[in-house]
């Protein structure tokens, strides 16, 4: 589902589906869906959904097609180690509907960490690939993730998260970067709330967000801009600065 | 959707709904679903999905009957401000087809916070509750959630999620909790993932989870296991411990 910018310039989409019970039990704090939204933010992909479900074949074959038909590139975090709770190729095979054979590359990895007997069954099953897939490299730990048609599969460990996704990075299409500036309010959230509220209207093509934050002056309010197209990013601000400037001095009588 | 465990005991299900284009950009890294989840799995409640979604009214529609429908209780943060991007109430009314009138307690507990002109339009937003909802009351900042159906609704500033979350706690119906008991397998994860997996075979009703870390003596793996009867539990870290015994053996060899 590509979408096009109003001036043509293709907007790239994606979904990020993190695996694992361990998220969702509270035992472990995810790191991966912060990161990759501000990586992919700053190479021009929209992050527009995240989902986190547990080691549940149908769960996991259920959101892996529900997302990769949704977006133009789905990425998913954990369960490719070398354990029995480790389902996330198998899972991804079967949403996809081919095999899960041996790469032999991926082998040829593995065989250079792990001499004889320590290259055992379990480790083997991190060289398992959908057929069709392709590797992507690993500097930190060495075992692949890999991409099947949209669907990028990696690590949910952070470090080696992140390495595979320099890995991917040069090999995606991305859209018109989205653009982002921040002006502070000096006044509550409440109090612009209405003036914002107009200008937004009046740039429908730009988003404007409001997020509310307290330090050492008290209550305030940061609002954020953002556009694909410099001039409407100034233009947007230059009317939200003139807004604050009318609220203060309405503030101030 | 009610589940029942083998002994007869309620498992109570529950899904999170993250709302907001500042999560998805990376402009603010979430901190409500680890605390969330955590918290639930103390008071017994199993969080099994969790999704984030932009500030998109059919999308948060979408969402909202997706999860309500499939989970015991849905729980969402964020977009419940006083500006034009805070439309979280008006997608939950729309999700069950409601409208959304201002509630007269929620009036009034403005009113006690705001004076006069200070109770602006904006600031009413945020007592507009879908018919039939009743207040989630908010110690921190005032404006409250609410709750209609099996939905609460929750503030995004982790603080005051954080304080309403207690408010909701006392009115859920839980479940046995689950019980966990981590174990340090001294082993790295690929050179016990056989074994394990003939343990995790061996304990259906248990789930056992393996997770590889890294500390000042190498790699090493933390083993988590994960029962509702505190018998299955210990007699899982038996057969994981012994299982751990015989590798070391096998390793030294």
């Amino acid at each position: 589902m590509q979408q096009e910018s109003p001036k043509g310039q293709a907007i790239i989409t994606a979904a990020l589906l993190v695996i694992g019970d361990e998220i969702l039990s509270g035992r472990t704090k995810d790191k991966n869906i912060g990161y990759t939204a501000e990586y992919l933010t700053n190479i021009g992909v929209d992050l527009r959904e995240v989902r986190v479900v547990a080691d549940i074949e149908e769960e996991i074959v259920a959101a892996v097609n529900a997302l990769r038909s949704k977006y133009n590139y789905l990425f998913t975090t954990g369960g490719i180690g070398p354990t029995h709770d480790d389902i996330t190729a198998d899972c991804v095979a079967k949403a996809f509907g081919v095999a899960l054979p041996y790469h032999p590359e991926a082998v040829d990895i593995l065989k250079k960490r792990f001499n004889g007997a320590d290259l055992n069954e379990a480790r083997m099953r991190m060289t398992r690939i959908p057929e069709g897939g392709t590797l992507v490299y690993n500097k930190v730990s060495g075992a692949p993730g890999f991409r099947i048609g949209n669907v990028f599969v990696m690590a949910g460990i952070p470090v080696v998260m992140q390495a595979m996704l320099d890995e991917i990075a040069p090999t995606l299409q991305t859209g018109k970067k989205m653009l982002s500036e921040s002006v502070r309010a000096d006044a509550r959230e409440g109090d612009i709330g209405g003036p914002l509220g107009e200008v937004a209207k009046a740039f429908p093509d730009v988003t404007i967000g409001s997020y509310p934050f307290i330090d050492d002056k008290g209550p305030n309010t940061s609002i954020v801009v953002r556009a694909r197209e410099e001039e409407r990013l100034s233009a947007a601000v230059a009317a939200v600065r003139e807004m604050l400037a009318g609220v203060q001095v309405s503030l101030q009588k």
